[in-house]
Formats: C-alpha cells, structure tokens, sequence
C-alpha cells in the first residue's frame, strides 16, 4: 500500500489542523509558543552550542588507504515506484572517520561491538602538532609533545580518547592533499610515533585518535604503531574531524562506535561536547 | 611488512618498559596512580554510571522487517594470512537500531547526512505503554498519552526525541516474539499512532522513536504514520533499545546517525545520558 495515492491523502489529512489539536490545551499552549503550525520544525533559537561534529560524511569521494572507493550505494526500492526509497550499503570497514577495534590486528581481540561503553563517552585530550604537520607532512606525536600536555594538563584522564591534531582534516576533500603518496608509492600524512602509543600504554587511555588515515604516519613500513597499541586491548579513530574546535582538554569525545558483531572497526559518528 | 614476525617482535617490545618511561616524571607518576604497567587499561573504578547504551547490536540475526538477513559480512583480509583483519560490510539501511531519514519517505527530503547536529543530542520524551502493550501487541502511542506526558511533565521540549517505550527490545532475540507475524501474515507490535504523530507536528520534537521494527503499528497496511512524519522533515528511530532504564523525562538522548552521504537512513549507535 506504500504507493503515491495513500501518501498525498495522507498529506492532504496532514497539512489541515487536526480536531484532537482544538481540544487539546497542552498542545495548543505548546503550539502557540512555537507560533504558528509548521511544515519544518522551527529553527533552535539557543542551539547546542556546545555540541561538535568530530565525523567526516561518508562518501565514495573520501580518500582511503587502498585507493579504491569505500562505500557504494545500491538502491532498493524508489519513492516513484514503492513508495519509498531504501539503499544497500556497501561499506569497507576501514572508511572515513572510524574505529579500529583490537580485532584489526589481532587474531582474537575485542571486535567493535565489544568495546565497552564505558570507553565511547570519554575525555579528549587533544594534541596539537599542527604547526610541525604544515612543516613536514611525517610529522608525529611523540613522547615529548604528551609530555608537553600533561605539564600543562595534568595527568592523562583515565579512559581518555588522546588525539592527534595535524590539521589535515582540512585536506581530505583530495586524495592527493591527504595521502600525499609520492613517485614511490609512500604516503605522507602524520601519525602517532610508536613510543608516544608505548608510553600511553602506561596510562589508562582507552584510544587513540588521528585526523588522518592512519594511526601510523605515512611512511610507516611496518604499522608499529597499530601493532604497539590494538594487540594491548585498545582502539584507535581514524579520520577524525573538527579538532580544530576543541579545546586541548576539558571536552567530552562521545564515539557512536557501530556495533556489528565480530566487527574489526567501521564507521563512527563522534561528538565533543565542550 | 603486516607479517606475524613484525608484529611478534613489536610485542616483544612492547612489554619490557621502555627507556622513555622511566625517564618521564610525568607519566611515571601516571602509572604509579594506575598501579603497575598493565597490559589492558585498568577497570574504571567510578565509571560513567549516567552513560545508557541504547542501540541493539548488529547481526544477522535481527529480526528485520522483510525477514531476510540486514548485515552480511565479507572477509578482505585475515590476521593470519595478512597481519591485519577487515570486513566489507553489506548492509540493508533498515536494520537493528537506526533512523529513518526524511528521504525514505520523500521524492527529495533530507537525506541521513543532512540531518542538523542540533537534532542529534537531544531531550529523550519517554512515553511508556508496555503495561497496555503487554495486553495488546498491537497497541499505539496515542494523543492521549502524550497529553498525559506533558501534563505531568510540561511541554515537548524543543528539538526532543520523542520514543515509545513498548517493552518490544527484549523480544529482539526471536523474530516470532518481535515481529508476530500471523497465518495472514500480518504482523503485531506497537507504534506510534498517526494522530500522535500529527500531534508532535504541533511542536519542536524533532524526531520519533520505537523499540519496536516500525514507527506504525504492526498491523498497518498504509504506513500512516511515517507518511504523516518524515515528508514534514522530522525523522525517526527504530529499534532503539535501553529505554527501561531512562526516565519519562530529563535525559539528554545523543544519536549517533551514520552520515553516508544521501541516504534514506542506517545503523546508529545511540546513547542516553542521564
Ligand atoms: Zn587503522
Ligand atoms: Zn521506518
């Protein structure tokens, strides 16, 4: 029955006020405060102003490590013809902004749907490398730069998710600006350097995130990094966005890890909340 | 260079205390807090008691409203031949926990990644019919229990999720028990009735949710109440989970919608803080 004639009838019903809402003070007082009846919900007059999308959109255009597009569409059923419109998904785990579970890489970690929640609303610690990333694309995060931060900070917060700014969120509308490979084949894009990822395995971080990528720089040969730190029981975020608008501490990373059973990571929306 | 030998040799590494340590005060100081170096994160000893998952996970098994599987899974690489693991992800929008887009209901409304952050996190309304859903698995969110909402607990507040609280998530396990399909194929859980739905476009709730496969009722034959919601550019949860544990009024719900660009919906991680 899902077809054009029930809908416009449906609509026609819809768009002139209903008798329930007359003799319905409550919703009346509630109508008369937002003004009059809507199409769209009235605009937010305060926002949350202290929400931030930490998520890129997924799309076939956004660089991946392999090169090969990371999610196609296949549409099912159309609104002109069923009455709907409903897509099939094809999605490499490993696209845009998301998880990498310990199962990435290991042979039997925790796979995504089993990190615990206590783990995905989280406090950020945001570490800033832009200045050296605009210098040299291999720029990492080292021992020293976490040290910086807990100086100035405090020690890192348990459970907390420890980020990598590079500011090359920015890029990733270019595989060439964001992957930067070069005649040879080596990528250059920042990462965590291997001893920062050991040191914070003496914390109790629960992730590490990059705006990039990879939680490797580009020219890693071996994947030190993603080997010192999943196989420990941790994850990784990678692709993050919006580290440009929080703070270096203080914000609260809410990761909306998926949940797909015996999943090695997929794509995550993530919030700050400052 | 993903090969198990790399990776064995990092581990090796990676469980002698490194140089760096023992030379940072900062971290040192860290770890003394934690206890000994340990090689997963130590239990959080007060953990985030106001964090509710409220999302199912995803797998084959959820019951799903055309009866076929809603996720397989197609293994790219393995630890042991690769050195890392990766899935490619084949999934229906329509499945486990996740939303439905004002497009999949609509020639041109807004698409998944369309939806504003400030209608991501959100108050959580929640009505609660599961001692009337217990009787009649066909039961309806009606005006009146909205009515009865508001006059205990003040107007829908501006930007809400609005969800109905059935008892249907723990019948998820057995689709005979979540879906009732009967010899007529028709099938019986709750949802919201049309006239609710038409009175929440009365106020600012931006979205409406179910713990049940629909936002109609089981048994409805013309979907009335997704044609009465999405083309009006509200949009809608399915299967969401959790809400035994959140009270009628006062959590802040945050949604974590996927963002493929131009879709009719998908999977969510949701959580609701209380
Ligand atoms: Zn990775
Ligand atoms: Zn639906």
């Amino acid at each position: 029955m899902c077809d054009i004639c029930v809908m416009n009838k449906v609509k026609d019903k819809m768009l002139s006020r209903r008798q329930f809402f007359s003799a319905s003070a409550g919703a009346a007082a509630a109508a008369a405060t937002l003004g009059a009846v809507t199409a769209a919900p009235p605009a937010l007059a305060a926002g949350h102003g202290g929400v931030i999308d930490m998520s890129h959109k997924l799309s076939p255009e956004f660089p991946t490590f392999f090169g090969t597009p990371g999610i196609s569409m296949e549409q099912q059923f159309t609104f002109p013809e069923h009455g709907f419109s409903l897509f099939n998904l094809s999605i490499n785990e490993h696209t845009a902004t998301h998880i990498d579970a310990p199962l990435h890489f290991t042979a039997d970690g925790a796979s995504v749907d089993e990190i615990p929640v206590t783990d995905l609303v989280v406090p950020l610690v945001m570490i800033d490398i832009a200045a050296r990333a605009a210098e040299n694309a291999d720029a990492q995060v080292t021992p020293d730069d976490l040290q910086a931060w807990i100086d100035t900070h405090g020690d890192i917060p348990n459970r907390a998710c420890v980020a990598m700014h590079s500011g090359w969120a920015g890029k990733s509308g270019s595989a060439e600006a964001f992957v930067r490979r070069d005649a040879d084949g080596v990528a250059h894009f920042p990462g965590f350097h291997v001893e920062a990822a050991q040191m914070l395995l003496e914390t109790g971080a629960a992730s590490i995130a990059t705006d990039t990528l990879s939680l490797d720089h580009g020219p890693s040969a071996d994947f030190a990094t993603h080997y010192a730190w999943l196989p420990m029981g941790r994850f990784g975020i990678e692709n993050l966005a919006g580290l440009e608008n929080v703070p270096a501490a203080g914000a609260t990373l809410v990761i909306g890890a998926p949940n797909h059973v015996g999943g090695t990571g997929g794509p995550a929306r993530i919030f700050a909340m400052v």
